[in-house]
């Protein structure tokens, strides 16, 4: 029988996909679980989004342009002004997800063997992306004792090398909720421009900065601005992850011109999804306040609540609905598979992410666990609670 | 500023996308441009899809699971059923089109390096694919004076290297509507077990063949079945090119996992597009009838009228709604340009897709174009006869 390729051999499987099954078990035996582990919204879409669906009217449900459909690309045009970001209708590449801009942003800006700098913990499929493209991702950890604040800038111009191609950010971020804070924007803007690198800049959480200062794109950033590669999704700001419409933002003609040709490839991104998202874009200001009220009160909610648990600690995330938490435990992948294989109190428990998989690094952030705030506040609190027993009864406790 | 990757720019560029310009400016001119240069029916989707589209009745647009959903998967191995093509649910995974088929196929067997055979004439974008994944596709040429009937395995066997993993085909064939006879479906067979290859067998067109033979799968042929990597979609036979639903089949338990990981990384398909797709697999009879008898008469129409203009000459197709055509003229790309940028005929020209697209042999096909029956008959008339009326004009003429 034929081999299979290297290139899928080496791609991790992800620590949070071998614990499915076991959930999946545990929801057999009647248990209920709380999932603490995925990013996908449980608030409603927005009724703008859901209403254009049942009023398309179309006889042929036919291609989209290659690059998405105008209407599209100029409504986002306006919503990045509200942000200001300055981009023009031709810098806006619509995608099929954030995961294909991602994909086309690494196959046009990287060859096989190139390097790009990525702070860990890191959503772990830039480097399924990357492997596919054949580059590699280059790690620098920041850890949870300073609040998961960037690295500082030596040990980032510590990794560059003439393969290097870019650095990767995630801003929001995912899986630690971290900000990027104008200091350290500009910092990443000055070795950018030093090392003439690409920055890719996923910025799908944007809607989600419960800071007071304003919200700092890297296209904010001067100097760089044919150099930022900008990922950008609908899926988590309209709780809409399943039409698959993301973007891929540049100024840099070339690139524009590279990645039009692994869209044209793709022929066109999907067109109902494109429809949806367009009037998505007009969801009034009450839905986005309300979609954000709600994460903030969680985010409060979840974190107050952790950290009571004796020996659990998580810094404030400012962004994102995710936080990195760290537990009295001997090893996060054995007790979180341990709380759906073994445990239950009061016929409940939960399914929380082991940050293992958004670390590369050996051994790094061994007792984390990533917790993404998409339950109601409810089931925040029993899962809390569960958290706090299992704690307790698990035998890899480690501060008893 | 950063440079692009070196992958990017090796992509060729496809002679019809060069063109669309040139289109554009003669609609802008008020010339009336048949389009017969591209694969998107203009007959109505099924209005069972249509119909569950208006339905979707959900408050959060979420992820589907990554293989697809269950009941479409479901669906899909009951049709495969149909055509007496035994495969299981598990058998089957749902892509974003036939598009992203292909590419993870191609990351999931083939490594930087590897090369797999392909007939030519050849659908364009299986070359960008390979690109993306670092393989190499190598032709085999085959003649409109064969009627593009399969090479002589000889050839194919004279480029098996070590490198070689795999054959694809494309069956009916796009560009050339080709269908390949039981004969040389045994052919490919024994060639792909005698040298343990993969058989990637794009068959998106099956629906259309236009003989009482029974049709042909590769999953039909005993004694590869594991080797077999089915490629398949639903955007032209429900005409629905736009709701990116497509699906990779395969019975190779360890790629089945490895194209998973390819499938994990971007998340889900199009959730809107697999509900569409879904209902629309339940299209009654007369749909698929009403279609199936639209495209053999234009096919009738189209190939007799092409073989009476003189210098001219089309094989018949015996499947799909493509022929290669081959023209008098000195330069097919050269012609397909003109008849935008130059002629005119009663107000009205026609958009044809230069061959040179499909062959990478150097100078083969240079007067070959690629039709698409893509119009109603009336329309087929009218650009019929504007493009006997370019013939006469064309500077490049050959024959006269």
């Amino acid at each position: 029988m034929p081999s299979i390729s290297q290139r899928g051999q080496i791609m991790p499987e992800s620590p949070i996909r071998k614990l499915v099954p076991l959930s999946n078990a545990a929801k057999a035996r009647g248990v209920k679980v709380y999932h603490l582990n995925i990013g996908q919204p449980d608030l409603p879409s927005p009724e703008v989004g859901l209403e254009a669906l049942k009023h398309i009217d179309r006889k042929i449900l036919e291609y989209s342009p290659s690059e998405g459909l105008l209407s599209l690309r100029q409504k986002l045009e306006k919503y990045y002004h509200r942000f200001n970001i300055n981009v023009d209708v031709d810098d806006i590449i619509v995608t099929t997800g954030g995961s294909e801009a991602v994909l086309f942003a690494f196959m046009a800006c990287l060859d096989p063997g190139d390097e790009i700098i990525v702070p860990e913990p890191a959503y772990a499929n830039y480097m399924a992306f990357a492997i596919s493209a054949g580059a590699k991702i280059v790690t620098v950890p920041s850890s949870i004792d300073e609040g998961f604040a960037l690295p500082p800038v030596e040990r980032f111009e510590a990794l560059i090398t003439p393969k290097t191609k870019g650095i990767l950010i995630c801003n929001p971020n995912n899986p630690t909720g971290y900000l990027y804070t104008q200091k350290e924007m500009n910092q990443i803007r000055d070795i950018v421009k030093k090392y003439d690198l690409f920055l890719f800049s996923d910025e799908v959480y944007r809607e989600f900065c419960y800071t007071g200062a304003p919200y700092i794109s890297a296209f904010h950033l001067p100097g760089i601005e044919e150099q930022v590669v900008l990922i950008d999704s609908v899926s988590k700001r309209y709780s809409e992850c399943g039409i698959r419409i993301g973007a891929i933002i540049t100024k840099h003609k070339e690139l524009k011109k590279n990645v039009m040709k692994f869209c044209q490839a793709r022929l066109s991104p999907p067109l109902l999804g494109q429809i949806v998202a367009e009037a998505s874009i007009d969801a009034p200001r009450e839905y986005m306040l309300m979609t954000y009220n709600e994460y903030v009160e969680r985010r409060k909610f979840l974190i107050d609540g952790l950290n009571k648990i004796p020996g659990c600690y998580s810094p404030i995330p400012m962004g994102a609905f995710y936080t990195v938490v760290s537990l009295p435990v001997d090893d996060a992948d054995k007790f979180c598979e341990w709380c759906l294989r073994e445990f239950e109190y009061e016929g409940q428990t939960v399914f929380m992410a082991p940050a293992s998989g958004f670390y590369t690094s050996e051994g790094v952030g061994r007792n984390e666990v990533r917790m993404a705030y998409v339950l109601n506040k409810e089931d925040l609190s029993k899962a809390l609670k569960v958290l706090g027993e299992a704690l307790k009864a698990y035998p890899g406790h480690t501060i008893r």
